[in-house]
C-alpha cells in the first residue's frame, strides 16, 4: 500500500470523529454581518486555532477591526508550499420561519435512496468545505507523520459581510503568508459525480443606498402626492437599472466586458448543462436576463445588477396609510473580465443621483469590491489538481467559469501574486444563503479523498 | 347664566378630571392591525362602556369579527336626534426608537411660550378627539340633568386596520343607530385659531401585492440574472404607477374625476393657504404630485396612489446577496368624486398582471374601500354647526376639503341616510400615523366647549 492509500483508508475509517469536528464548528453562530453575533465569530476563530494546534500547526487568531483572521502554519517539508483559504462566518439564517430544523444544531439525513446529507447553516458554505482541507492535513499528519508540501492555513471571518479586513492584513503578512499556489474549497462539482476546477470568477460591487425626504412618517391622506414618497423614488430608481433586454442601463457598465473568446464558448457549449434543469431545480423555468444569452454566459460570463434587499414604510401585519421617511436598497453587481468595481460603483451613485427628485436626499453605504479574475488553466499546478480529482472520481474534471465571487482569490493573486486552484464539492442544489443548507455526506468524504491526492501531487 | 354658559363654565373647572379620563384611555394600547392587541382593543371597548354608563347612557360593546364596536344611547329628550361617531383603535407605533417617549405614557408637554400638548398614541387620532364631545355630553348631563338633543354614541375599534365589520353592523342595526344627522369628530381644524367643518372627503382603496417567483430564497452569484428576481419586479410595477408628470397611469384611474367647479375653486384660492409652510413643517419644499396642481387640488381634490409600504429580501445590518423568494407592497389610493373603488382595484389588479412576468406569481390582498363624499353646506345642521363653532372660537368657520379618508362617513350616509357633520380640533402638525403624536390641550378643552354648544344649537 502507497503512503497516499493508507492516508485515504485513514480518512474512510476516520469518518465519524471528522464529522464530530464539523458538527461542533457547524453549532457556532457565526454570522458575521450581524454585530449581535460578533462573539460567536470570535469563539469560532479560536475553535479553528485549538483544532488547527491539534495536528501540529503553529495557529494563532489576528485581531483585526472586525472578526479575527486565523492563520495555521506547518512548513516543515521544503520544496512546494501552497496557502489554503477558507470562512469560517455564515449567512444569516433569516427567514428563520422557512428552516426545518434549528439551523445551527448540525444533524446527517439519510434519504430513502441511501444517501446522506450533512444539515446546517454552514454546512456547504463554507465550514463543511475548508474542514475537508483540514481533515485531509489530519490524515496526512497521522499515517506519514508529515504532510507532502509546506501548508499554510488562513481562514477568514467576514466574507459573507464585505470582507474588509483582509486585503490589508494580505499586505500587511505578505512574507508569512507568499506560497507557491493558492488553495480554495468554497465552489461546486460540476454535478454530483463530475468534479471540477473553477478558472474565472466574477467580481463584486455592493452598494446600499437610502432615500429620504420629510424629517417624519407623514398621512398620506393628508400629504399624499403633496409629500415626496421614498418608496416611490427607490422603485423607480431601482426599476430604471434594468432595461426591457434585462441589460443593465447604468452608462458604462458594459466597459471591459468583450465576447466571449469562441473557444471558451465551443468548450461551455459542450457542457453537458441543461438550463431547463437548473432553473427547474428551483421552481424556475424561464431565464430572466440578457435576452439572447444563454443560462451559462448569463452566470458566468455576463455582468449582473441584482436587488438583493429593498424596504419602506410599513411592512407589518394589516395596513398602514403612511409615507414613510426613508426607504432603502441594497444591490449587489456580479462583474466580469476587466469591470473596475470602484468605476462601476461611481457610475451607479451618479445614476442614483440624477433620479433623486427634490426634497429627497440620498446616503451610500459600500458593501465591498472585488474585480473579475481568470488562472492560466495551463499551469502545472491546475493539470495536477485536475488529474488528482480526476483519480478521486472517476471522472475527467472541468476547467468552468462560475456566477458567485470570492474576492479573497483576486486579493491572493494582487498581494501575494499566486494563481488560485479552487476545487470545491458543493453541489448546485445545497441552499447555500437560503433555509435549510445542506452538504452531501459525499462531498465531504470525497472532499477530504481529493485534498489528500492533491497534496501528494502538488509534491511532485 | 344661561344654561349653556353654566355647562361652559362647568367644562372648564371640570378639565383635570377629563384630563385623567382621557390618558386612562390612552394608556390603553389598542392597535387594531396587529392582531397581538387584540385583548387591549378590548379592553379599550369595555372602557369607553363603562364610561358611558357613568354619565347615564345605556351602553355596551357589540362583538364582531374583529374588535368589539362600542354603542351607547341616551335619548330622554325628544326632538333631534344625532348619532356620534369615534374610533377608539389607534395606529401601530413602529418606528419605536422616533418616539422621545413611550407612546402609551401620556403626558402634558408644556412648551416655553406656555402653550401645552397632549403626548400620546392616539392623543389626537382619535381617542382626544372622541372624548370631547362625550365630556360635553357629561357636563351637559352634570349641570341640566339631560342633554340638548337625543344623542347615540357609536366607537368603532378598526377604523386603522380596514374597518370590515362596521357596514355590516350599521346595515343590521339601522333602527337602533338612525338619527336626524350624523356627528364625526376625527378632522382637522383650518389652523389653531380657525374652526372648520369638512364637507368632501376622499375615499380610500387599499391593495397589498406579493410577487413570487423561486421556491426558495437563492445566492445572486448562481442565479443572478438568470432567475427572476422579485424586487425588480415589484420595483417594476410600483414605478409604473406614475409617469413623470405625476398622474397616475392605471387605465381609467381618472373617469368620474372632473375639474374643480369654479365656485369652489374661486373659494379654495382664497383660503388662507401657504403651500411653503404647509410642506416646510415637515421639512420638505416642492409639490410632488401632478405637474400644474395646487397643494389644495393635490390633498382635497385629486386622487392619490401610494407605496404606504413595501418589503423584499434581505433588511437586516450589513449585506446578504440573496435573491429574495418573495416581495410585497401595500398600496393606498385616496378617491375623488364619482371615482369607483371597486373599479379601481380591478383596473389596478389587471394593470399588475400585466407586469408579472414568466416564472413569477402575484397575489393580492384587499385593505379596505371607500367612496369620496360631499355633503350639502346649505343644510341646517351645517350652518347651525357653523355658528356654534364661530362663537366657540371667535373666528368664522371654513367649509373645507380635506385629504384623509373617514370610509364610516360613507358608511352613515348608504346605510342609515345620513348627513354627517365633521367637526374637528386636531392640527396639521399633530403628527397622527407618526412617532410623537400630539393634541393640543386647546383643541381638547375649546374641543369639548365646542360640542356643548353644538349639541345647544342642534336643539333649536
Amino acid at each position: 500500500m502507497s503512503q497516499l492509500e493508507a492516508v485515504l483508508s485513514r480518512i474512510d475509517a476516520d469518518l465519524d470523529p471528522a464529522l464530530e469536528r464539523l458538527f461542533a464548528l457547524l453549532r457556532i453562530k457565526s454570522i458575521s454581518t450581524d454585530p449581535a453575533f460578533a462573539g460567536d465569530c470570535r469563539a469560532c476563530a479560536e475553535w479553528h486555532v485549538a483544532d488547527l494546534q491539534s495536528i501540529g500547526f503553529e495557529a494563532r487568531a489576528h485581531d483585526t477591526s472586525g472578526h479575527p483572521i486565523v492563520v495555521g502554519h506547518d512548513r516543515s517539508v521544503p520544496g512546494t508550499s501552497a496557502l489554503f483559504y477558507g470562512h469560517y462566518d455564515v449567512q444569516p439564517v433569516d427567514p428563520l420561519e422557512l428552516w426545518d430544523h434549528d439551523p445551527f444544531e448540525p444533524f446527517i439525513e439519510t434519504r430513502a435512496d441511501g444517501t446522506r446529507a450533512i444539515r446546517a447553516r454552514g454546512a456547504s458554505d463554507d465550514k463543511g468545505q475548508l474542514m475537508t482541507f483540514v481533515e485531509a492535513c489530519r490524515a496526512w499528519k497521522a499515517v506519514a507523520g508529515k504532510l507532502p508540501i509546506a501548508v499554510s492555513i488562513l481562514l477568514e471571518g467576514e466574507e459573507e459581510s464585505g470582507g474588509v479586513n483582509l486585503p490589508p492584513f494580505l499586505k500587511a503578512n505578505t512574507g508569512e503568508l507568499r506560497a507557491d499556489i493558492g488553495l480554495i474549497c468554497d465552489t461546486n462539482m460540476w454535478d454530483p459525480a463530475t468534479p471540477a476546477i473553477q478558472t474565472m470568477l466574477r467580481g463584486l460591487c455592493g452598494e446600499e443606498i437610502v432615500i429620504t425626504a420629510a424629517d417624519r412618517d407623514l398621512h398620506s391622506g393628508f400629504y399624499g402626492s403633496a409629500a415626496a414618497n421614498p418608496n416611490h423614488v427607490l422603485a423607480r430608481i431601482l426599476a430604471d437599472l434594468r432595461d426591457a433586454d434585462g441589460r443593465v442601463t447604468i452608462p458604462g457598465f458594459y466597459d471591459g466586458v468583450p465576447e466571449l473568446p469562441a473557444t471558451l464558448r465551443e468548450q461551455w457549449e459542450a457542457l453537458p448543462f441543461d438550463p431547463s434543469a437548473f432553473l427547474g431545480a428551483v421552481g424556475l423555468a424561464v431565464p430572466a436576463g440578457e435576452r439572447g444569452r444563454s443560462v451559462l454566459e448569463m452566470t458566468w460570463s455576463r455582468p449582473t445588477c441584482e436587488v438583493n434587499g429593498m424596504g419602506g414604510g410599513y411592512q407589518g401585519e394589516g395596513f398602514k396609510t403612511v409615507i414613510p421617511a426613508e426607504a432603502s436598497a441594497k444591490i449587489s453587481f456580479r462583474l466580469v473580465f476587466d469591470q473596475d468595481p470602484h468605476a462601476i460603483r461611481a457610475a451607479f451613485r451618479d445614476f442614483v443621483r440624477a433620479r433623486v427628485p427634490a426634497d429627497c436626499k440620498v446616503e451610500f453605504i459600500e458593501h465591498g469590491a472585488g474585480s473579475a479574475i481568470r488562472f492560466p488553466i495551463d499551469a502545472p499546478a491546475f493539470g495536477k489538481t485536475r488529474a488528482a480529482l480526476t483519480d478521486e472520481w472517476g471522472r475527467e474534471a472541468f476547467f468552468i467559469g462560475g456566477g458567485g465571487s470570492i474576492p479573497v482569490t483576486h486579493d491572493l493573486k494582487n498581494a501575494l501574486g499566486m494563481d488560485v486552484v479552487l476545487a470545491g464539492f458543493a453541489l448546485d442544489d445545497d441552499r447555500i444563503h437560503s433555509p435549510n443548507e445542506k452538504y452531501e455526506l459525499e462531498s465531504f468524504r470525497r472532499g477530504v479523498r481529493s485534498w489528500a491526492r492533491i497534496l501528494d501531487a502538488l509534491a511532485d
